[in-house]
């Protein structure tokens, strides 16, 4: 299952759709030139291409196992790990005085995607370092950075997130985890969590978890949680992993996909921990912490969709069958298997626009403390989450058709990704919370935010109509129309736009996929570039309108439905 | 993972929404009436419910295995197989002169979705011998009939159909496996056979293959093919099972879904076998067991599609998560469940009122010989067949998706509906081979068939009109839509056609969703019904305008990119 990091996909992104290069006009990103930024994406693509692709298929195969209370993960993994850490991957965002690389979250959105294009299951492990060192730099004591983030960006340590409990999923507030505190400055954390990913390996000498847990005097719901870190070996005088701390890997799951990453049931009993942040101020450090893993799950879906793109795609090239309509040949050129493959590269192209710009304004918010461009990164981080992993879905599911009988044979490699995908929907909050936090959140600015970046796609558009009129025309109607939506929506009451948040974000990811598709032909008016926008223009943009319609209909005839109503026999 | 069978559906749908009432006043079908249809309904419900759904894990957590050449079916599957057998469910609509009941294939259909509801992995089995019991009755010698037909409609025995090869999947006319005269009247059949579903088992005492093959003479392609009888036990004088054939399973696939059906590799070694049909007209009876066993996995597809329903259901009403607009409760009032749940009961109802309609015309064909029920059966397999399974994957994808992270956790059982179901698009032609045939042979009539039912659609939301205008009125309008995509599309050249295949026929499945629940609702207009009736016409038929601009886009774009365009790093 050969993948080639899409290199060159990203350098026209960069140089071409997005204003990239003005980050390296700032003082924070001014090591993010051209050549730098050349330079990592190359060596990166080495790194996916040829160290992690080719343990993908053993991680799904051999899975993670638990034995004697550790974990064993597959083959492979500890190496490929290790040469993610050795290239000092961990920290490609991380800050400087802690060993980190500081380059723009846009080029560590381009890494997440890669690696996950690469080996899905083992990605997961780096990300959730990632979230980690950000969560702990905006948040940690000066003690817990100087002791936790050099070994957490060089890769020694490896960290994860304890959110969820069984009666606490979506609803993190109702969790149960207790913490008291010892007296040394220390506390005792107690409670079991489950779905922790990466929750014990053997890949790095240390665990570092993340924990969300109450204080006794911790007020109910969300905001009487607090976070801290609780190390699987707690960290000697010489800052190395000393004594085991009581917390242990109670069972491993057993998953429709990404088998190669440990999913862990914790249990933490009394285990020392260290309050990262204020008391009863976790969900903030978490929110800092999901942010950037959202972007990143986003970034697995566009990974994920982009293999198995490449693996139909080298199928549809050999498979002979059938007379097409240019002779006799490869499946590669009958009308609907073309059809599959353009909109499989042309949702890819779309989402990875989206995913980009996502990062860059994260950068740009960084570099200039604008709060314009930290509205646009908020508004656009659910959208790359949630369209990023239906994309990922969807693209996995059409490179199992192309395959025909050949998809649902697990050793021809198509089903890995269908199955692996399939997660990315579902955690860093389901890919419906994102839409509500769409419609949500992120329109208490009254919509502000969406209507400066609609005004943005408007202006391209206008400004490409006498070039490219077939292009531009539908993209400025269709930005015309999700304005209108937006207007209404922000009228509405809170049920109301949830009701509709599912369909109104796709719409969004449509009008901007066609933008960026937009900005790519402008480029290259009369190129691949051009003729892929019209592919995305003329089939896919037109499934806006739809969803737009479906974004409207109300809750009321949601809830006229009532229990009977909905059961079956 | 508890299943029940929606007969309450089933008897809604044929007494309000179709006229299936009409069946029972012809001769063919006289024993059909209400009350016999009533206590099959009911028969078949207890059968699926009791003794099929309670295998489903077994069979996807223990597949089937092959020892020693032989194979071994999953733990209860023997069992449940026979009490199949012994209500005589085999025979259903078989001819009453071999032992078969004889009734309608409307009744088959709503049979073969509980099954597939309860257990898809085992369904396969008398799926298939239901296919070969249609090929013999249309195509085999009196004397084949007599031998075969009464071990078949039994149960006794099974049939397997043998077509694909490694080289010829969708392009059946590349097979190479031959056939060469004994001088006996039997032949004697070389090749190697993949994809063979329940190509071998422990099941049953017998394995009758119907196998395609070339004679010497045979021209190449599809012209040139036959179609044998090659059973695994040689029947002896008696008709029972004697000497063994020379064929063999080479190798058992290992699977994305269905893990309880045996998918085998099979070797025919100079196997003996009897010609059915005419020499070199083996594609025409290929062909009765085809549209037979469309319509089946059409329903295969809704079937799981209910199964994944009713599990979801389950979940979200016991899931307490947050809170929701009606206070703190279970999921399924959160709007975004809610939308989830109400849009797969909507789909669910809509394509098997499809999938009904198309056995209920198969049956209107065969009772009164009259080519428009001909013309309008065939031009509803391909919709039935795609959309079926296209809702399969798509409700079952849903359904893991209102599990959360549960979802993933393969002893949930969400996964298993999502794994099982990703077969259904692929085999017996994929979906895009069926949206090919909806817009090629099925349009060689000019559309005729298309437009004398959208004239039905238009007429029945015409007189709607009054009583249901909300409902009514986005019907009509859909339906005149789909007419005018309908006119275009049969001016244009195949590849025109071809390149918007997929999305026509999805379109042409919403407006007939759209015109079945404008139906449910004509029958109650003040309940549930139009309620339900109501999310599907306002959220789910739009769809159908964004499908058929996608669909008279044109094969142009597609050809527009060169091999290098789609190339991806």
């Amino acid at each position: 299952m050969p993948y080639t990091s899409p290199v060159a996909e990203f350098r026209f992104l960069l140089d071409h759709v997005l204003a990239y290069a003005k980050l390296a006009q700032t003082e924070t990103f001014a090591e993010a030139d051209a050549e730098t930024t050349d330079a990592i994406l190359t060596e990166l693509g080495r790194l996916c291409d040829d160290v992690m692709a080719p343990v993908n298929r053993a991680g799904d195969l051999t899975p993670a196992v638990l034995e004697n209370g550790i974990v064993r993960t597959s083959p492979g993994f500890k190496s490929a790990y290790q040469a993610i850490a050795e290239g000092g991957w961990l920290g490609i965002s991380a800050d400087p005085e802690f060993g980190g690389m500081g380059l723009p979250q846009t080029l560590n959105t381009a890494m997440n995607e890669m690696m996950s294009g690469a080996c899905l299951a083992l990605q997961l492990c780096p990300l959730l370092s990632q979230g980690q060192i950000e969560a702990l730099e905006h948040h940690a004591s000066d003690e817990l950075k100087a002791l936790y983030l050099p070994k957490l960006t060089s890769g020694a340590w490896t960290g994860t997130m304890n959110l969820t409990e069984p009666q606490a999923g979506s609803d993190v507030g109702a969790l149960t985890t207790k913490a008291t505190a010892n007296g040394d400055g220390s506390y005792a954390v107690t409670g079991q969590k489950i779905f922790i990913t990466w929750g014990d390996h053997d890949v790095a000498e240390n665990v570092c978890h993340l924990v969300l847990a109450r204080l006794p005097d911790g007020a109910p719901g969300t905001r009487g949680i607090s976070l801290f870190m609780v190390p699987k070996f707690l960290p000697d005088e010489g800052g190395n992993p000393g004594e085991r701390n009581d917390l242990r890997v109670v069972s491993l799951e057993h998953k429709l996909g990404i088998h190669g990453s440990p999913t862990c049931v914790m249990s933490f009993e009394g285990a020392k921990g260290w309050l990262v942040g204020k008391e009863n101020g976790g969900m903030a450090a978490m929110f800092t912490m999901m942010n950037n893993a959202r972007l990143g799950v986003g970034a697995q879906g566009i990974g994920v969709a982009e293999a198995a793109y490449q693996h139909a795609l080298s199928y549809a090239q050999d498979r002979v069958q059938g007379k097409t309509p240019l002779g006799k040949g490869a499946i590669i050129d009958h009308a609907d298997v073309r059809r599959m493959l353009a909109t499989m590269k042309a949702e890819i192209f779309a989402v990875r626009a989206i995913a980009l710009a996502c990062g860059l304004s994260m950068d740009m918010a960084k570099a200039g403390n604008d709060p314009h461009w930290q509205a646009r990164a908020a508004l656009l981080t659910p959208i790359a989450k949630a369209h990023g992993t239906d994309i990922g879905c969807e693209v996995s599911s059409m490179g199992v058709q192309i395959h025909g009988g050949m998809g649902f044979i697990e050793e021809t490699g198509a089903a890995q990704f269908f199955r692996d995908a399939r997660i990315t929907p579902i955690y860093e909050g389901t890919n419906g919370i994102q839409a509500m936090d769409l419609v949500g959140r992120k329109m208490m600015d009254g919509g502000e935010a969406a209507f400066r970046l609609l005004q943005e796609v408007e202006d391209c558009a206008e400004n490409a109509r006498t070039q490219l009129a077939e292009l531009a025309n539908p993209v400025w109607d269709a930005a015309e129309t999700l304005r209108e939506a937006t207007e209404w929506l922000v009228a509405q009451d809170a049920n109301t736009r949830n009701a509709g948040a599912v369909p109104y974000l796709r719409a969004f990811a449509r009008v901007l996929g066609a933008h960026y598709h937009l900005k790519a032909a402008i480029a290259d008016p009369q190129g691949a570039r051009a003729r892929l926008a019209k592919v995305f223009i003329d089939r896919i943009l037109p499934e806006h309108s739809s969803l737009l319609v479906q974004a409207r209909a109300g809750a009321e005839q949601l809830y006229a439905l009532s229990p009977e109503d909905l059961e079956s026999a």
